[in-house]
């Protein structure tokens, strides 16, 4: 049954990223009404069961058997987590709100969608309100969690990753077993372009301050994915591992911890992705609904179907196998438990 | 003589960070009284003549030699323009000592060296004193700048490179027929580090504002180059093909105006950057010396020393030439009409 298990296609990122139109609305009054600008909006009901299958049905789960992938690791749409607005209760509103969103997603689809949460964070607050949703969060299904490196979008003033000030998260993702992506929100800097510049940066500034830390040798059992492919750290493998040296540490030492996601939306990306990092440490992402919703002129196929690009790669069964499911399952136990219930 | 011309090795990016303690000494004075921590420094007279030629010989003059390449286009320490330090008038006696020290070294070694000068850039200011700079310089002899697209070191708190704030000085880049090589200085986030984070960050948002805008439909003159093999821009050249055409726009018209420098630290890299950007776009340069100063254990090489991996590729003649030397004779015209001059 080996084979059985490793050839499901698991998307380990995707974002809801079709609300309607209310839901914007309700999140629009709630950061007026924190920031001062409006009076407090009343209660959500929520998306109706009804609005939630009629737009999965038209955009994730539609695009999911178009492209022939078979379960998709989905959290709430990451620019819209705004780490940034005052308050923690209203960041703890607004992550409930949203999980929960997710989690009826889930349970709408089993065999389609697993649950990834975003966290409370904020820009002043501490990790308390974060490990609780975190753990509530895990205790109702979710495999994973969203971690926002820099919950000012942009300016970073939190500590680094690797500061001891994180070790209580560290320390509930080694317990819980559920692997983080580190995944930044909306930049809030008007010249800083979200999805073109922001995520990318956070992507590799927060590389570096995990190569700059000693995480993983007081927290060994933390797994890590840097999404978007990893932002700049492939393509500059190089500067990182002399950067390494002059720390008298060994680059590759961080890859028992650290995966990266295929969030790259053209063939020679890809093929340097997999030279550099390896098959081992590669989960299978397209960042769907995402960044870039066209097709390529140059292919007639949508940037982020990834699918194709490590298709034209022609791996080895074992090595394509590992990077489109077997990574995942590796990676998220608690998926890999899910699926195993499924008997897949 | 078509073979003379384009056989020479030029690298685009070279800065001076071998200053003596006294230069250093200088300068912590200078902000710590700009800070409004110390006295008024007292006048520096810079570094001697005899010290230049010695700290020159033996650093970046003897790997010229050692490496092969013929001229190194010369500018001051990118970490240590900090634009961020308040007062206009700091930052312009900064800059004039600065440029003056690189201006000295080119002049001792007019066949080795080409100067690029910083400019005095602040958080506040306004462009006037920064025009005059650059024209200073250019009269001076100076064949580029450096401009910081991010004076704040890291909050990004300048208008974006695409707003017309910035036109004055895109038109006397034009006027000068120079180009401008886009390169941040320190990360002021102790959480972002510099050269392994803040510079690649800089990179890729700072081609993400030139793709939003039409800096170079209002100013066809102007030539870009983008360090560091752009971020993490070739990499993730489908995310920007695609955020191009969802403006209407195609990134191959970027190409007209933007280059990128070979300051990627290996092999896989660099071909990553050759196979999207293609040998016209691209001037090798090595950064020397700068963020990576060390041996690569694969190579046996030092991981700056980036002809290698040049050489590694197999380029016809043609485009070798061109990235060698050919494209930065094209892009730096006060350059090529110095070393027309030289006989070269």
């Amino acid at each position: 049954m080996e084979n059985t298990r490793t050839d499901l296609v698991i998307d380990c990122h995707g974002h809801f990223t079709a609300e309607p139109a209310a839901f914007h609305e309700f999140r629009r009054a709630q950061v007026a009404y924190a920031e001062g600008r409006g009076t407090s909006p009343g209660a959500y009901p929520g998306i109706s069961d009804d609005e939630l299958v009629e737009i999965v049905g038209i955009n994730q789960l539609r695009l999911q058997q178009e492209r022939g992938t078979d379960l998709t690791i989905l959290s709430p749409r990451a620019s819209g987590m705004g780490h940034h607005v005052p308050g923690q209760q209203t960041a703890s509103e607004w992550a409930h709100l949203s999980n929960d969103t997710i989690l009826r997603i889930c349970e709408m689809y089993p065999e389609n969608f697993a649950p990834v949460c975003q966290l409370p964070q904020t820009v002043d607050g501490d990790l308390g309100p974060v490990l609780d949703e975190l753990e509530r969060c895990v205790e109702a299904g979710f495999v994973g969690c969203n971690l926002n490196p820099d919950p000012s979008g942009g300016r970073w003033t939190s500590p680094s990753l690797a500061d001891p000030w994180w070790d209580p998260l560290w320390a509930a993702l080694e317990r819980l077993d559920v692997p983080v992506m580190i995944h930044a929100s909306a930049s809030c800097a008007p010249s800083v372009h979200t999805t073109g510049a922001h995520y990318l940066a956070a992507d590799t500034i927060a590389f570096m301050q995990l190569l700059e830390g000693d995480v993983f040798e007081r927290h060994p059992g933390v797994r890590v994915i840097i999404p978007h492919g990893g932002g700049a750290v492939p393509y500059h493998w190089g500067r990182f591992r002399g950067l390494a040296i002059v720390r008298e540490r060994r680059l590759e030492d961080l890859l028992r911890n650290v995966f990266f996601d295929t969030c790259v939306y053209h063939q020679a990306g890809i093929e340097l992705l997999v030279e550099v990092i390896g098959t081992e440490n590669i989960l299978f992402g397209s960042e769907l609904l995402g960044a870039v919703k066209v097709d390529d002129p140059q292919t007639g196929h949508a940037f982020d179907d990834t699918l194709r690009y490590i298709d034209a790669l022609e791996l080895d069964p074992a090595s394509r196998a590992a990077v489109l499911g077997g990574n995942a399952r590796r990676v998220y136990p608690r998926l890999d438990a899910l699926l195993t219930r499924q008997g897949r």
